[in-house]
C-alpha cells in the first residue's frame, strides 16, 4: 500500500480526497493535517465519514508528513502551499498540489494574478500541470504535479480540442468563458455572502471580470494553439452546492459543421474514460449539465453551432470537488504510481440528486 | 374604474397579472379567460389568491371579452394570440399583448423565428413594442402595445444604452447574451424536463443557440445603434422558480472607463424609477442578482470592465414574471391610460426569499 | 401620519417591518436603529429597499427614539429588549415588542425558559400578547403589545380553536407540535450551521425537544382550555428561506367528524381575513403549505382526521417574517391606532416562487 | 458471477439498483426490463450511467428473465408485482421484491391498505420482510425477500429497539411518525404536483393521515413489543430530491435516561455497519440529517429526551433510494447469496451536496 499524506484535509477538497482515498484499493491514508482542527476526529468535520475512519487530524507539520508518507496531496490555500510544499518536494516525495501555487509555468504571472513573487521558479519548471486527458504521458513520468482549478479544468476540457484543431478557425480574441458554479467551490468558511438566507436562490455574478483561472486556461490554450489567446472569464454563483457548468462562446472564421467539431473532440478524447461527449437529439439530458455528473469523476462535453452569428457554443460540466479537484488529483496520482487511471474513481454519478 | 379583461389568465403570467391588477387602485378585472379551466374558480389554479377573489375563469371568447372590457391583456401562447387579438383590436379596444405575435415589426421575420406567416402586417405597424424606460412617449400614445419577452427585456435594458452611446465603440458582431432563468418562465405545463427530481439542482443549457428572443433584442439594439447588430444568445435553466440574470459580454474598440459607462446608463435611465443602477464597492449585493428583485417591477443593471481583454460585462436582473412580463405590461397600461406609471407596481422586493 | 421608530432594524424582522411600513399609507418611519450599522444606509443592509428609501440607521438610543416617535417597534434579541423597552413604555409611547421579553405573563417562567429573572413584572401584566384573530378586542385597547414567536403563532392558530371547543375532547397531555421552518427565522448572523454548503438540502432537527416557544403556546392553549396543557414541540430546519409549516398531532376522546372541526375553526375565525381555512378535495394545493403564503400576512389552516388511531392532524402555514413576525406586529399596530387591521397588509402571496 | 435480472428498471429505484449492481464485484446484470422503454438504451433514461453500460431495456417478460437470471429484483408498482413475481418464485429463482405486494404477512390487510385481495397467501408466508439489522439470520436463509418501504424502514430502525426494550415503557397508543421526504420517493412520473415551479420550496403535507407504510411499521413493532401497537404516520414533501428524515415522537411511562436509550440501540445495532448512532454534544451534525447520508446505505439514528412532557424523540435519516430501497435490497441479496452484507455497498456519503 502506498502511504498517503494530505495537507489541508479539513476543507471541502480535503474531505473529498479523504472520501475517495479511504476507499482506494492501492493506498492508505497515513496523515490528514489541519491547522485548525489538529487533534479532532476527522468525522467531526466531515460528518459523511462517521463510522468509516477513526483518523484524527494532525498539525500541518511537513517533517512528520514526510516521514510517514510516500506521496503527499496538498489542499492548502493559495500562498500557503508555496510555504510548505517545497520542503516536501526537496525531500524527494511525490507531490500532487491542488492550490494555484505551482500551476503557472511563467513566474512573472504570479505577481499579476496572485499578488506575490514566486520564491521557487525552479519548482515551477518541474511541476506538471495535470489534465490526464490532455497530457497523460507527461503525468505518468512526473513526481511533482499541479492539479488545475475547478473552473479552469472544466473550461479547458471543452476548449482545448477546438483551439488545437486549426481548421475550425477559432477567433482567439473573443473567447468567452461563462461559468456557473455551486457553493462548495468557495470553501467552508462562513460569511455574509455564504449565509444560507443570502446565498439561497441567487444567480450572483461574483467575479464577472478578472478571474484568476483565466491565467491557467490561457496557458493551456496557447500551448494548444501555438499562439496567443485571450480568455474572457466570468463566474456566477448559482443555487446548488456541487457542480460547474461552463458555457464557452467562441467564434469561427467560416461555417463549421457538427462533424468537424466531433472530430476535434474525438481525436483528443478517444480512450479517455472520464470525458463523455454528450449531444443527443432531444430530451432533458441532451447536453452537459452538472446535475448528471455529481459524485463522479466525469466531465461531460457537448456543443451547439449558431450559423447565423458564426458562433460555436461549447458546454462542459463537472463535479467541482471530483473532476474539478480531488478526483483529477487522484487520477494524476494513479498515473504517477503506475496504476490504471480509473482505480478508485469509476463510481457512477448519483441520479436523481 | 377601467374594466380589464385577461385572455389566458390561467398561466403563470396570467396569474401574475391577476395578482397585480386585483390590487390596482384604478382598474377592475371583469374577465379572466382560460380554455382549460373555464368555469373553475381562479383561486383553485392560483392558490395564492384564495380569499382574495371569487372570480371564475370564462372561456376564451373574444366577443364577450370585448363587450365587458375597456382594455385587454392577452397572455396567450405564441400563435394563439394572433388568432384572437386582431378581433379585439379591430373592435377598437386597447390591447396589451404579452405573446411574441406582435413584437417584430418586420413581417418577414415571423417565418424564420416563429414558423408562420403573419396574417396581419397592418397590425404589426400599429403595435408599439413597449419598454417604457426606452420609448415611454410612444407608449403613452398607443392603443396597441406588445410587451417584450422576459429575457429580451432584461438583456435590452442592459445593452440599449451601450449601443446608443457611440463613443463606447461597442463591437456589434460579438455581443453575447448569456441568460440564467428560473423555471416559471417555462410555464405551468408538467413534463419530464420540469419534473422536480429532474429539474432540481440543474444548470441546464436548454437553448444554447438560436433563441427566438434574439430577434427582438436585435430589433431594439439596431434602432439604438442605427446599424446592423448581431446578438448571440444562450439560455440556461437554473435552480430557482423566479428571476433572470442576463450576463452580456461585449467588446469595446478602445479602453473604456467606468464613468463613461455610467454616463450612458444615466442619460437613458434618469427619472426611470424601475431601473436601479447597482455597482457597490463590495459586499454580496454589489452587482445585480435576481434574488434582490423578486416580487417587484425593478430591473437592476450593473457592469464591470476587463481592460486586459477589452471586454465590458453588463449585468441585468429582473423578476421574469413582473418586469419580465406582467409588471411591464401593467406599467405600459398605466401609461396608455394616463396614470402614473408606478401605480399598483411600487411594491418592494422580498428579502431574503 | 403616525411617527414610527424601529429598534433593531437591521435584522430580518427589522427589514420586514421596514418593507411593510415604508408602504403603509398611515404611518411614517422616523427612526430605524441598529447598534452595528448605525450611520449606514438602510438599503446597504436590506438591498431590496435600494431606490425606495434614503433612511440611515441610527444608534439604539432610547431617548432619541422617544423624542421622534409615537409608536415603537422593538425587534431586538431576547434579553436586549427588556433593557430598553421599559424606558419607552414608561415614557408613555405605544410599543409593539417582537422579542420574547414580554410574552409570558408569569414572571416565574423567565428563569426556566430564558435564563434570567425578569426585572419588570409590572410591565408583564400590562403587555397584551397579541394574536388579533384570538384577542382582537384586547389589542384594540392596548398601548403595550407583545407579538408572538413565529412557530408559536403558527401553532396556536391551528390549535386554539380545537382546545377551546370542549366537545372535541382533545387529549391535553399528548399534543405534538412538529415544525418545519425556513432559514430566515434564525436571523442574519453567519455560522457553520448556516453556511450555504452545510445548510442546503438539510432536514435538520435543530431543536427536537425543549423549544422555548412551547411556553407561549401552552400559555394560550391553557387560557383556551381553562386547564393545564402539555405541548411537545420539535423544530426542524428545512431547505428554504421563508415559511413555516406546523404539523400538530392531537388525539381526541372519541370519534370526531370533519364538520365538528370545521365548526370549531369557523366559530373562531369567521371575519378574520388573514386566516384562510384550506381543505380541498384534491390537487397539490388542498392543504396548507408555506409556499402558498410567501410574502403575505395569511395563515392557512387545515386538518385531517385519522379514525383508526383517534388522531386529528392540524396543519398551519405562515410566512415566518410576515404573519410570523412583522405582519402580525403591524396588524396589532393597526388595531392599537384605530385603523382597519388590513391596512398596508393586504398584499397577495407570490405564486409560484 | 451471479446473474441478476431487474424488473421495472426504468424507475428511480430501478436506476439505483443498476447504479449499484453494475459496480458490484460478484454479480452481473443480465436483464433490465421496462414496459415503457423496452429497446431503449439504459443510459437514455438514467443519464448518470452514460458511458458505463451498453445495456438496453428488455420488455417485462417473466419467462425470458427467468431463463437468464439467478436472482431477480422486482421494482414494479404495487399491484403489478403481484402479477409477475409469483411466476418467478414458482420457477425457483431467488427474488427480492421492492413493492408492497409481499410485505404484509396478514393477507387480510391487503384490501384495507392496498385495495385488492391478495391472490397468493401461500407466498406471503414464504417472503421474508428484510431489514438485516433486525432479522439478519432469517434473511440469510431466505430465497424470497420483500424489501420495506422507504419511510417504513427509516421509522422502524429508530423505533424497533425502543419497543423491544420493555423497561422504557413506551406508550404503544401514541406513536407519532412525522416524515419529511425528498421528491425521488414519489417516482419519475411528471404531474402538476411534481412540476418544478409548484414543487420547489414546498413543505407539503401530502399524506397527513392514513399512510400505507403504517401497516408495515405496525407489523414489525408489534413483533418487537409482543403486543398491539398503533402508529400514527404523517408524510410531508420537502424541498430536496433525496433523503428522508423521520421524527418519531413517543411517550414513556416514567423518566428515561439517555443511557437507557443508548443501551436499547446498542443491544440491537452493535455489529451492524449501516446503522450509525449519532448524538454529539454540539455542532450542526449532532443529530441525524438526511443530508449526511446521501449516496450511501447508512441509516443514522439519534434521539432526545424531553423530561417535562415525558417524551422521547427518535430521529432517523436515510437516502430513500439506497437504505430506503435499492441499497437495503442489495444488502439482502448479499446475505441470501452468502456474501458479506457490505459488498458493493460500502461507499461513503457525499458531503457537502
Amino acid at each position: 500500500m502506498v502511504r498517503i499524506g494530505i495537507l489541508g484535509a479539513s476543507g471541502y477538497i480535503g474531505g473529498e480526497l479523504l472520501r475517495l482515498l479511504l476507499q482506494h484499493p492501492e493506498v492508505e491514508v497515513t496523515a490528514a493535517s489541519s491547522r485548525r482542527y489538529a487533534g479532532e476526529y476527522v468525522f467531526r468535520v466531515h460528518p459523511n465519514l462517521r463510522g468509516m475512519t477513526e483518523l484524527q487530524f494532525s498539525p500541518n507539520d511537513a517533517s512528520k508528513v514526510i516521514a510517514g508518507s510516500d506521496l503527499v496531496f496538498a489542499a492548502l490555500p493559495h500562498g500557503e502551499s508555496v510555504k510548505i510544499v517545497p520542503q516536501i518536494a526537496d525531500a524527494g516525495l511525490r507531490v500532487v498540489d491542488l492550490s494555484a501555487d505551482f500551476r503557472l509555468s511563467d513566474r512573472g504571472q504570479y505577481p499579476n494574478w496572485y499578488g506575490y513573487d514566486h520564491p521557487r521558479a525552479d519548482l515551477l519548471e518541474k511541476f506538471v500541470y495535470s489534465i490526464p486527458e490532455i497530457n497523460r504521458e507527461k503525468v505518468k513520468g512526473a513526481t511533482l504535479v499541479s492539479s488545475p482549478g475547478c473552473m479552469a479544468i472544466t473550461a479547458i476540457l471543452a476548449l482545448a480540442p477546438l483551439l488545437k484543431e486549426k481548421s475550425l478557425g477559432i477567433d482567439r480574441d473573443h473567447i468567452i468563458v461563462d461559468a456557473k458554479v455551486g457553493s462548495s467551490g468557495a470553501g467552508g468558511k462562513p460569511s455574509l455572502a455564504t449565509h444560507f438566507s443570502e446565498r439561497f436562490n441567487v444567480v450572483r455574478p461574483y467575479k464577472p471580470a478578472g478571474h484568476r483561472h483565466s491565467a491557467e486556461v490561457e496557458q493551456v490554450l496557447e500551448a494548444m494553439a501555438g499562439e496567443k489567446v485571450k480568455v474572457s472569464m466570468s463566474a456566477h454563483a448559482v443555487n446548488m452546492v456541487r457542480g460547474i457548468l461552463v458555457t464557452s462562446h467562441v467564434f469561427t472564421a467560416g461555417a463549421v459543421k457538427p462533424i468537424d467539431v466531433w472530430k476535434a473532440y474525438r481525436s483528443m478524447y478517444t480512450g479517455s474514460y472520464f470525458v463523455r461527449l454528450v449531444r443527443d437529439k432531444n430530451g432533458p439530458f441532451r447536453l452537459p449539465d452538472p446535475k448528471l455528473v455529481i459524485g463522479s469523476n466525469f466531465c461531460d462535453v457537448g456543443f451547439e453551432i449558431e450559423e447565423r452569428t458564426g458562433r460555436l457554443v461549447a458546454l462542459s460540466a463537472t463535479d467541482n470537488l471530483v473532476k474539478g479537484a480531488a478526483g483529477n488529483a487522484i487520477q494524476s496520482m494513479n498515473l504517477m504510481l503506475g496504476f490504471d487511471e480509473k482505480t478508485g474513481l469509476a463510481m457512477a454519478p448519483l441520479h436523481p440528486v
